[in-house]
């Protein structure tokens, strides 16, 4: 049974075992530097579906139908999905995953659905609620522009701080056990709402950066552990803005990460040459990087101790339409590679 | 530690305990057969703000700050909140919430949110991952109409199949431990999507009742119980159409619950009177209905067992649009009424 530690870091006792997992990208993906490391890349963005949307449900279906093929996975032997999108109504989750007809859970975490997914399915998993469970999210360019932006038809120029949907899907299947070497999520931490007042919707990054900081505090008291502890921190999509403006923020509390800290907008993409500005965002972001770089380093047993803050803005067009603000969030996971038994 | 049984249903063994509640309503809510039973009622469904959106907000951030109130809890003792609405990116909570600076994790269930989070409030307490865990929603007539079917200044005319979406906020606060007597969470079991291929928007019931069908019969299964042992069975907001449409799919399993179903869209509003068509629905019906009228029955020992299961439509205007369905899903909650140690 995991065991709280603190307000909200929870400690596995039996850590939930990375199964299987798989990347699905789009067109601009497939130009950046982690290309070939994604297991199914499409020239097409609309996946061969009539519109923005239905493409992102199909990215999703095949993102997890991927890991379960990967994994040997028949529908029957996953307990649970946990998954959410940036869509209205999470549209790429409950209607790209209606047909597998595994009990769902639906999250709302906007970017940050990834960790909040992962950490729901470990403390079901450790929990022993689950013997396999599911953790999937996608984001869509094209249908998150035209949601929370402007249509693309519109050609609204991008300013600097602006970043760059990821077209992209990923799926984890974590269970009770599996062989080694092998990952495992030793730690989560749930994160609060942080709100610093921005209200400029093409500056996610300084949205998000105050509750990636806040986790990142909070979890390094509550567990008792140091940056050191950890080969690399990764956060989800704070881009070159939001990344700055963490290690200002943490720096405050003299907790120094910039030498070990990578942020998944930054490597999903190439900023230069690929034109995305402040870098990749999206829920689909982190969740890729996670599934096509950060899992496959680990079992190559090139990173030992990771951990993934995945960030959201938690942003509505009505209320920033209305004044108000954009509130973030951020939780965080903490991955192990283990060799063997007792590593 | 809670007990997987078949797929997923989940028996508790420590149950959790319910430590307070709290149901906020509207001007409508305040006509209805339950008005005296909620904690707030407003005549102004701005509720002081400027928008509906905002109203919304500030019901959510009244539930749980009178549930607090009640239960004589501070910000510091809820170790996590499980919260989601029906506005796009879930504003209710995440701008409703915001102030209370507790781990947040968002859920997105639809009209299923109340079951959802409160299945998730109960392993996260069960499972020692929190001392306590709050699960809240609202739902606001005026948001949940101009986001999904028309602006009400359009003066739209409603069909007999529609439901009327209740403006209301409920909050449950669920603990380790509390005195008795008290109402505990016996068991939970999270529902799979089900789609019958309902495209009106104006039909939810029929949309959400295979939903409903399947997770009632799968529960019954995997619990080893039957109807006869809970003393009210209460749907969440399926209506008259979709209450009739549950009997028959039930039926086709020889399961009857007629004599022990409610519908709390059926209880909410006085049909007739209120000119509410087939009955209330939205997040906040099966919310306050729970807070307002479930537990305290169940407090003052009129009922002992009791089956919530509130049902989603996870219906996407967008998705509508482009001709695809309303797909529904359900997820059940088994309450325990324990008048002593041991009952």
């Amino acid at each position: 049974m995991a065991k709280l530690c603190g307000r909200s870091t929870y400690r596995m006792e039996r850590p939930p075992v990375v199964l299987s997992f798989a990347a699905v990208g789009g067109s601009k993906e497939s130009q950046g530097p982690l290309a070939d490391r994604f297991d199914y890349l499409s020239q097409d963005d609309l996946f061969g579906a009539d519109s923005w949307e239905k493409a992102e449900t199909k990215m999703q279906r095949l993102a997890l139908k991927t890991a379960m093929n990967k994994g040997g996975l028949k529908k029957g032997d996953l307990n649970v999905l946990f998954a959410g999108d940036l869509l209205n109504q999470c549209t790429g989750s409950s209607y790209g995953l209606r047909e597998f007809m595994i009990p769902f859970l639906g999250v709302y975490g906007a970017c940050s659905t990834m960790s909040e997914s992962l950490l729901m399915a470990s403390v079901f998993v450790d929990s022993g609620l689950a013997k396999r469970a599911g953790a999937i999210t996608s984001s869509h360019f094209c249908s998150a522009e035209r949601q929370y932006r402007f249509p693309l038809e519109y050609g609204s120029v991008r300013p600097p701080t602006a970043q760059w949907t990821a077209t992209a899907s990923g799926a984890v299947i974590l269970g009770e056990t599996g062989p080694f070497p092998r990952v495992e999520v030793r730690h989560v931490c749930a994160g609060v709402i942080e709100d610093p007042g921005i209200t400029d919707a093409n500056n996610m990054g300084a949205a998000m950066a105050p509750a990636a900081a806040c986790v990142l505090k909070r979890y390094f008291q509550e567990s008792a552990t140091a940056p050191s502890d950890y080969d690399h921190i990764f956060t989800g999509d704070l881009g070159e803005v939001g990344s700055k403006l963490l290690y200002e923020l943490l720096q405050r509390d003299h907790i120094d990460i910039s030498d070990r800290h990578q942020d998944c907008g930054l490597i999903l993409f190439d900023q230069q040459r690929q034109d995305v500005h402040a870098g990749g965002s999206g829920c689909g972001c982190s969740a890729s990087v996670l599934c096509c770089h950060i899992l496959p380093e680990m079992l190559a047993g090139r990173y030992k101790d990771v951990i993934l803050a995945a960030t959201g803005a938690l942003l509505s067009p009505t209320m920033v339409q209305q004044g108000d603000t954009i509130p973030g969030i951020s939780h965080l996971v903490h991955l192990h590679f283990a060799e063997k038994e007792g590593d």
